[in-house]
């Protein structure tokens, strides 16, 4: 087996034969496979496609070149969300302790963000001592406490995707389905969850700018997981404009908080419970109330205590920003549009995203909505409230806003989207 | 201007700009782009193509990262040829002395073998005591005293050729016509002849499998020549079966000194005959005859100046392989195929080529073919004199060979192949 010959066959459109995805895959990992050749094997990837089967065994070689993880001894069946990430997507932070007080065990390893879009890790490490990098061992006993946990995934899993995620990043070869189905889904399957549900970005702001390309990710990752015994739905929810009247980390852990007390903005509220519905269904838990569950105080309940079980205070304040700078409404009519793109990378310019993985992020930094798409607005009212510690970056977040809000005097244009757009399954 | 952005254009099926190609190669050239980067965007070439304009301007900006030669000075115009590469090309060695006892300068900067193709400088270097490695002075000393030097190229001309022919090499991306065309035109261009004659090789041995490949490259680089002032013709010539009857280096020293001697196989004396005019056409020599020049000797009077001003002893004795093993006939009847591909695989086995770059190559190894397509043949008679230092390695060249020897009873279906196919100007 050599790797030219590997990049060869696909290049020139054939299928890769499973012994040339399980060599590929090992010798990649083990650096006998060069970055210039899984690079071009990447972008022959890209270009020339994989059927079902080849993205199957791929995923399942990038699976092998790690650990599994196994929560069998766990009393309760265990239930995975997955976003393909957003604009103001904080749901994992309400969902996992409110589906946890549902009776699921909800183990959920997340990310950091890169670019526009925040990560669940970013946002909740805002919250004074809270640890996002806990043993297999420590995860396991706060699953096993509290019912779900958020971390960090371990180095030990799937590490051909680490390797080979950190390479399509820096060679134009992210935007390829196979590859990001085969990344997410080696991860979620090598963590071991019975269960997944996949929140399937589309629009402006998710990585996924059209329908068709969403809808094709969702139907291959659904696929994959149906293939290694993980039940999986996919739900494609609307990013055209932000999740919430936040983005930024600390302004989506209050807004988290709020929807847990029961209140919050409505869409935030409306997803968290579309998604926990799918995650205690396919977890068998078809009884389950998470309506309930919110206005009766146990999903707040699982919130604290999954909180200090990674050494975070659930009642410590939250950094706030140094400075602030206030967008007002240029006319009066109706919001028709808040670009979900432009708002992330605002915030992302603002400090509350980074440039490179090395990078710090501001734990204060984001943008306040204080309209919505839909919402009448008076010329001179704050629309956009910004937030940042280096406020000399404020002239360079109003630019990435530029073209992105719509006022129309009429508004009869305004279609209201749903949130769901469309269940896969 | 950033990487990322100029693969993805090209991925997604988008023009280069001027801009974008200029400063890739300067980065790429001095380190600021990654390997892992350039193979990516080298795999979206080969995937997606370069238009006219792209691969002037690509070959203008690896042509502008090193130094340009400059025979200005010389009282002859100056006329090159390039060969693509085929089994048992020596055409070079008679013809750089040939066209410069008819009046040009032939400077000929030529390469080493990688593979199942011979390379010039390895058969040179099989005369004892001759060098290939002239600094740029002595270069044009043997080009001003005796009309004619064949010699490794520097490492200043087009360096970013030179550190991509590499990757390329490794990555699977060598076959794309935009950057074949655009390395070997640069190295040319930047050489700085007069005229250029371009041998592009059809057939089994040769790179370009098929005529319509073959024919397209030869029209890319004709265009690139002539927009760049360099008179430029291709000649489209058959690879189907080797040239000549010997393939290996002091092999076909020895047989280019046939020709030199007015002797020689037909087809290489043909071939020679032709280049040697185009050559002379584009220089503007129209009076000059070669064929004379063959036959009173002063072709191989200017061979013996060129070989002792680059310190080689024409007169040696030319080194022999060890050991030979005869391939006889299995019938009788008429040789209606001798495979280019199948005789250059099994000379590369006997340790005529190298596998790798810093592999040594043996003076001795090689084939020699006792018969030709379209010859009669007995049973028991003599085909192939196989040679090598290397005993152990008989059986497998002479796998290679397996299934590229063809003989017939009546050879009523034998076609005779032209040597010279097509004429592109």
């Amino acid at each position: 087996m050599d790797v030219i010959s590997v990049i060869r066959t696909k290049r020139d459109r054939g299928r890769l034969s499973d012994e040339q995805i399980d060599w590929v895959i090992d010798a990649y990992t083990k650096g006998q496979v060069a970055d210039e050749q899984m690079s071009a094997l990447a972008m022959a990837i890209l270009l020339n496609g994989m059927d079902r089967a080849e993205i199957a065994r791929w995923t399942a070689a990038m699976i092998a070149s790690g650990e599994r993880m196994d929560f069998s001894s766990l009393p309760r069946p265990t239930a995975d969300k997955h976003s393909t990430g957003g604009v103001g997507d904080k749901i994992t932070l309400p969902l996992a302790p409110l589906v946890a007080a549902c009776g699921a065990a909800v183990p959920q390893l997340s990310g950091r963000g890169l670019g526009h879009t925040g990560g669940t890790l970013d946002k909740l490490e805002s919250i004074p001592g809270w640890r996002a990098l806990l043993s297999n061992d420590e995860m396991m006993g706060v699953l096993r406490d509290v019912g779900a946990v958020i971390c960090a995934a371990g180095d030990g899993l799937a590490p051909a995707d680490k390797k080979l995620y950190a390479l399509r990043d820096v060679t134009g070869t992210v935007e390829a389905i196979p590859l990001i189905a085969s990344s997410i889904m080696s991860k979620k399957i090598a963590e071991g969850t019975g269960s997944l549900v996949l929140d399937v970005k589309v629009g402006s702001g998710a990585f996924m700018k059209n329908r068709e390309d969403a809808a094709e990710l969702a139907r291959t990752m659904v696929g994959l997981g149906t293939d290694h015994g993980v039940k999986t739905v996919a739900l494609l929810t609307d990013m055209s404009t932000p999740l919430g009247l936040t983005a930024g980390n600390a302004l989506e852990v209050r807004e988290s908080v709020e929807v847990l007390a029961g209140g919050g903005p409505a869409d935030v509220v409306e997803l968290t419970l579309a998604l926990a519905r799918e995650m205690l269904d396919a977890a068998g838990l078809k009884d389950a109330d998470p309506a309930k569950a919110l206005r009766d105080g146990s999903a707040m309940d699982h919130w604290r205590r999954m909180i200090s079980a990674q050494g975070g205070d659930p009642d410590a304040t939250l950094p706030v920003a140094r400075e602030q700078h206030v967008v007002t409404a240029s006319a009066s009519g109706v919001l028709t549009g808040l670009d979900a793109y432009a708002v992330g990378v605002a915030a992302w310019r603002l400090g509350a995203g980074r440039a490179r993985k090395e990078d710090p992020v501001q734990a204060g930094a984001g943008i306040e909505m204080h309209a919505k798409p839909g919402d009448s607005v008076t010329a001179g009212q704050p629309l956009l409230t910004l937030h940042t510690d280096t406020p000399e970056r404020f002239d360079y977040a109003l630019q990435a806003l530029e073209g992105g809000v719509t006022i129309s005097p009429s508004g009869t244009e305004f279609k209201p989207q749903p949130i769901v757009l469309e269940r896969i399954a």
